[in-house]
């Protein structure tokens, strides 16, 4: 194996097999995707802002500091992939580039520091909690929002040179997470407590949303072992494309769609308390 | 050593040893979450700026100044870190690549210049002088706030060739350092005279905050030396990273955090003084 250090897989890959033409391209347009849905979503939350009333919009105002920093990142990510990589014609595949940046997906991870703590501390904008003390559900959210990134952001380093290393850190990493669950669980049944029919059922597909998209996240980092299914990493080009497409699914579920239903219900509770918006923009 | 003339000691590494991989992205992660924020933030900023009586809302916009010049010129200080270092397979190392540019932090120094006192200044339009002149106090942060950071900026070109060059610059700057922290404790002291309670505990936190994020420059300056504990700057990653690290970090609160807290001090002052946000938004 080329000594890359404790560079990731994607660059083992790059200098071993290479890359298809199918499998660089589908890579390339999935982190475009990424990208240009964060600075679209961004538009939809500044748009949107009045449609609530006036103390749910910081969640708006969180979402579009979620949309901010996502686009930025994601757009260097992008472009470490095709900065990382070049057309070698004789093989027909795309093989590291000679003396450039390795492809690293620290950019997502550090992107995530930014996004974890505040798309947990927007949903306190939105729901009323009935038992729970709010700077409490905060600060834990964001202690351990912030080591569940840090722990995985090292880990990551040593997915290919050291498995074990590898496997500590990403343990450390999710036992933060199933605290932010049972938190997460906690403050999306007491929201639905007294909300109007309609915001209770939309908290119900938050939960579910949740769920599912944060679970997408340790999937993608364990992606060379889900396809070895050994202790030896699968320096596959199917791993790679596959986690790309697990973490903008991940991305977009988690920061776009979820805002999008922290909007509808917050819009749901406006009309509960009397909050007109058409009457307001209509009045003279 | 290699002769880089009056290069920083970033470029004395990449050059000597190299960088890791961990060390090189971990750099060019960090760097890129600054730059970031900054653009976040500057949303942030802009669509809270109603939340606050027309009067403190200068300090809105200050941050928003803050924002801007601190996002494009973070932004360049990343890219001069990728485009100074280039992978070389041989050693699987980051080493200083051919015919480009060096590594300097002047684009981060050059920043600071319109920052400090646009962050000096921003203060007075939230707190009320109750003794000390308005117009003096502005001119001698203004005044010392531009000499402390030319002072360190001349130093930072001798870290390496000329650690007593290095120190004389640095002293001078810190006494120009001393000057604004005894302006700002009287500030603060005096703003807090007559605010409501709230608004008085955010003052606190912002002197706090203040002290400890001021105080990570001087350290990030004297890094190469505060690894070595000699004459003779310490040539490590390490101390690379480190610094990187901590200009992020000092760059975040001494420039977001600190906007963020003005912000909620002058809503609690509005709020006092009879301004209802929430009232104006729902008026018909």
């Amino acid at each position: 194996m080329n000594n890359l250090g404790n560079a990731t897989f994607e660059n083992y890959v790059g200098s071993l097999t290479g890359y298809s033409e199918m499998a660089y391209q589908m890579s390339a347009h999935v982190l475009t995707l990424g990208y240009a849905i964060m600075l679209a979503a961004l538009f939809y939350f500044i748009l949107t802002i009045k449609t609530v009333a006036p103390k749910y919009r910081t969640s708006s105002v969180l979402s579009v500091v979620v949309m901010v920093s996502a686009f930025l990142l994601l757009l260097v990510q992008q472009q470490n992939w095709t900065g990382s990589l070049s057309f070698d014609p004789g093989s027909a595949t795309y093989k590291l580039a000679d003396s450039s940046d390795l492809f690293n997906n620290g950019y997502r991870y550090l992107n995530w520091l930014i996004d974890v703590p505040m798309l947990l501390f927007q949903i306190l904008f939105v729901v009323t909690l009935t038992k729970s003390n709010f700077s409490s559900v905060r600060n834990q959210f964001w202690f351990s929002g912030a080591a569940m990134i840090l722990t995985g952001y090292v880990g990551q380093y040593y997915e290919v040179t050291s498995p074990v290393t590898f496997f500590i850190w990403g343990t450390i990493s999710t036992l933060f997470f199933v605290h932010i669950l049972i938190l997460m669980k906690r403050v999306i049944d007491e929201g639905k407590e007294g909300a109007p029919a309609q915001a209770q059922k939309y908290l119900g597909y938050i939960w579910v949303l949740f769920l599912v998209s944060w679970m997408l996240y340790p999937g993608a980092y364990l992606m060379p072992y889900l396809f070895s299914l050994s202790l030896e990493p699968a320096l596959t080009e199917t791993a790679v494309v596959g986690r790309h497409i697990t973490y903008t699914i991940a991305d977009v579920s988690s920061k776009v769609i979820y805002g999008i239903l922290l909007t509808l219900t917050a819009q749901e509770m406006s009309k509960a308390e009397g909050y007109d918006y058409e009457k307001i923009e209509t009045a003279l």
